[in-house]
């Protein structure tokens, strides 16, 4: 697809996407110097040594953003009525026309939430969600994966386009992109994230492996790759010369897919940057993968050690899936810094296994949750969050847990509670994409990428059975919103815990990036 | 809840039901003799000597349903055109104004498909749906479900209203139903399933063992568990003399819940029946539950010996979760013809285990699927598919598995495809609720029990993305329907994955039940 399309139009979409630069700009001056969000806050407050337990905290009251650079510039949460919000706005010396109010609805069950954070999401992949058959891994890769990828097709534009909609429809803010070998598709998904609002890194795929790789979708050479890989890192700091929205991300495919020669120069592009540029990559997958990487690189200690070695295990890599790391690997990640890309939909799909990612936890690996996108059949990331908290129930059966943990009695401390996986969603995906700081949470300085979600009224507050006909008879837009049932007496906790298990993107009513508001439900 | 407010409203609400009665018959006669539904059909065919793995079959023309009973009376097709169709008309001696004609639409790649069955669902719970904590079985049933089915307040009836409207609009057209231990409660639920149109199997549950159920929320005896179980038989074969739609199953909660004296009269009053009643109850879903059983009835060989040795294993009964039988326990099931309604969702939820489905199918045990909503977070069948899906591939990881199955390496069998999946969900559940000749299928003679499945247009296929500004800014009605996708490229098995994969209650446009109209979505 890519390739052609793009080398043929390329003096069109030039000229596209220096327009796209001047118009889309994530930080673009708004009307009014402030927006002030107003209503109900919910988020996960950052861990501390008094606090080490992810725990859901809801705050009401007003919130405020700057214009010019789309972050929190305070809070105040004792505003909780009109009298107090005017008496607020004019200790801050505004008046309502100064400012950009924007109210969540209480009757509606609405309030604000970080926005997702997709740390593992291979964005050419997508028309091929929910088509994997029964395949694993590497025969997934060879059927569906690589023919996709390689696909040269004016399609490339459209699914980029889709893929980008999508994802912040169900409330992605920030997505950590696997694009593919070809430098001006590559180039153009940074684009439409840009032009879309999405923040986002974007990864040109390395792969130089000719023994490992198809003859139709393989690099010519490492150095044809770091070549590559450099116009798009040009690219994409001219397009965004600040790094506010989009980034680029030094991207190996996985160790069997790259020469050491591509493995190692990759390390030294990435360090060669100040700051150094980020990593991403896969690890410990499937068991076959594991078994082909000993025989691949059998000088190596274990599958951590092969990019250890190479210079590719830095405090800004991104390590997909990790379903299969011994002990030691996981040691060995934090001590080094590196990040995990917990990837639970696509692991059950493929059948690649069960991470066990409390005891990750426990060792202090850093952990984010991503879609993998088409090895995971879904673009939400609140469904991976399901299935992290799934998986995290019965990772407990796994035999490979139970040596891994020294076949202990499981006490259920494995499981992923709702508050720990919209954590993972949020702080951990922050933490991940190494912006803790940044995005996220709520706290004061952060960056303003937030979604409003609606649960919607209590379920048939007012009528009675007797007058319902049929569901179709009922005003969806003054009940319940999608699949989410409120029935009126859960605490707030348990409506978010609804919203965690019945969610989806009916739910996810805006969504803005740096302040922006890239996304409102029709 | 119920208890209370159908006892001091008892005249109100059998005025109403008898009313019910006379307006809702499933078999009512329309307006026109014959429906006659044209496009696309896609079924699960059944399985026999020459075809015995589930394969999904497509078929294009005109298939007739009887309005006086349901039935559908013919197929054919050959019948792919206007002209055809008028030939076709006139060869049976109708004209367009002797039927109704319900299309499906191509360009919106709609297609009828049989409704889904839900062979394992807790109507009383689902205000608990996605409430569940880091409980497992045992204590999740005395901190959650215990207390909520037995509040006494005027919801219980709302309860229910939205359960069958909700389960009908995810394209259920068969339920069976655990309610509580309350007669008028249970009655009101049938009538509400009859009212609305849904086919229902309904179950009074019984619980009689002082020790093991709490003093709130127990039979008084085993005495009054029966005559209580009676009054629900009486209400229902009053209410559909000839069980058209809804059908009394009786209904032991689980043996823990039971004494000698309850499970022994339970099995013989529904063999007092002819034909003897239909049962349900649990069976193996956790391993503290197993080994409760164990200490409760030391005589008992197995789990599944105690359900045989009172007369509960009948080829009418379903046996919910089995998720850590015995080999010899299936065999046992398997003889006695008793079936087992698998819930992957509960179990993955709840932390119950990962049951060996392929395994059990392979020993001749008959298996269906459910909801077991609330342990099952979600009220969708084509949810649980995707679960069911994604435990068969992750069960090999299960040290429980690897024993049960000689610790023999994977070889990929065990996974349940799409087509496994949803044959499951169809003439897997048909077979469950022992209707396998009557739903499931689009068999001549079977019931027209069917869903009309809408994923969409094509996405974007004629805006260029460069056009394209929001999401919002997109023709919902002309575009893909909720998060199925389609590009244009997919054959129609893959469409149907993608279905099986995201899709959700958006992609059900219309249900019919016994042929009648049940649902429509606004």
């Amino acid at each position: 697809m890519f390739q052609k399309f793009f080398s043929s139009s390329l003096g069109v979409s030039a000229l596209w996407l220096s327009s796209a630069v001047l118009n889309a700009c994530g930080t673009m001056a708004a009307a009014t110097p402030y927006t002030v969000y107003r209503g109900t806050f919910i988020q996960l407050p950052e861990l501390d040594s008094a606090n080490s337990t992810p725990q859901l905290a809801r705050t009401q009251g007003v919130l405020w953003v700057s214009s010019s650079d789309g972050r929190i510039k305070g809070y105040d949460w004792k505003v909780n009525d009109d009298a107090s919000f005017q008496s607020w706005l004019s200790s801050q010396g505004w008046t309502e026309s100064d400012v950009t109010v924007v109210k969540s609805d209480d009757e509606r069950n609405q309030f604000f939430f970080p926005g997702f954070i997709d740390t593992h999401i291979h964005a050419p992949q997508y028309p091929n969600e929910g088509l994997f058959g029964s395949s694993g891994l590497l025969d997934w890769l060879n059927e569906y994966t690589f023919p996709m990828e390689a696909r040269h097709t004016p399609e490339g534009l459209r699914v980029y386009n889709e893929v980008v909609l999508k994802t912040l429809a169900h409330g992605t803010t920030t997505a950590s992109y696997f694009a593919t070998i070809h430098v001006p598709a590559t180039n153009a998904l940074a684009a439409l994230c840009h032009k879309h609002g999405q923040r986002a890194f974007i990864g040109r795929v390395c792969m130089d492996n000719k023994e490992q790789c198809p003859s139709y979708y393989v690099d010519s050479s490492a150095d044809e790759g770091f070549n590559a890989t450099k116009r798009t890192i040009d690219y994409i700091q001219t397009l965004d010369p600040n790094g506010t929205l989009i980034n680029p991300i030094v991207t190996p495919r996985f160790a069997p897919s790259c020469s050491n020669h591509s493995l190692t120069g990759l390390g030294e592009l990435a360090a060669s940057y100040s700051p150094p540029l980020r990593i991403q990559t896969h690890i410990s997958e499937n068991n076959d993968e594991v078994a082909l990487v000993q025989q691949l690189f059998p000088d190596s200690t274990s599958y951590a050690n092969v990019y250890d070695t190479h210079g590719l295990l830095t405090n800004r890599t991104i390590l997909a899936h990790a379903v299969h790391l011994t002990k030691d690997e996981m040691t060995l990640i934090s001590e080094r810094g590196s990040k995990v890309a917990h990837c639970p939909a696509s692991n059950s799909a493929l059948g690649s296994g069960l991470a066990p990612v409390r005891f990750m936890l426990d060792q202090g690996v850093t952990v984010g949750l991503g879609t993998d996108v088409a090895g995971g059949y879904s673009p939400s990331i609140l469904e991976v969050a399901r299935q992290a908290s799934l998986v995290s129930r019965v990772v407990q059966y796994s035999a490979e847990y139970q040596a891994l943990t020294g076949n202990k009695t499981s006490d259920g401390s494995e499981k992923l509670l709702v508050d720990e996986v919209l954590y993972l969603a949020t702080r951990g995906g922050a933490a991940v994409v190494d912006m803790p700081t940044d995005i996220g949470g709520f706290d004061k300085g952060m960056i303003w990428d937030a979604q409003l979600i609606e649960l919607g009224a209590v379920t048939n507050s007012t009528t009675s059975p007797l007058d319902v006909a049929t569901l179709a008879g009922r005003a969806v837009e003054t009940g319940p919103v999608g699949n989410v049932d409120i029935f009126g007496n859960e605490t707030w906790q348990e409506q978010v815990q609804k919203w965690m298990w019945d969610g989806d993107d009916r739910n996810v009513k805006n969504v803005w990036v740096q302040g922006k508001l890239v996304h409102t439900r029709a």
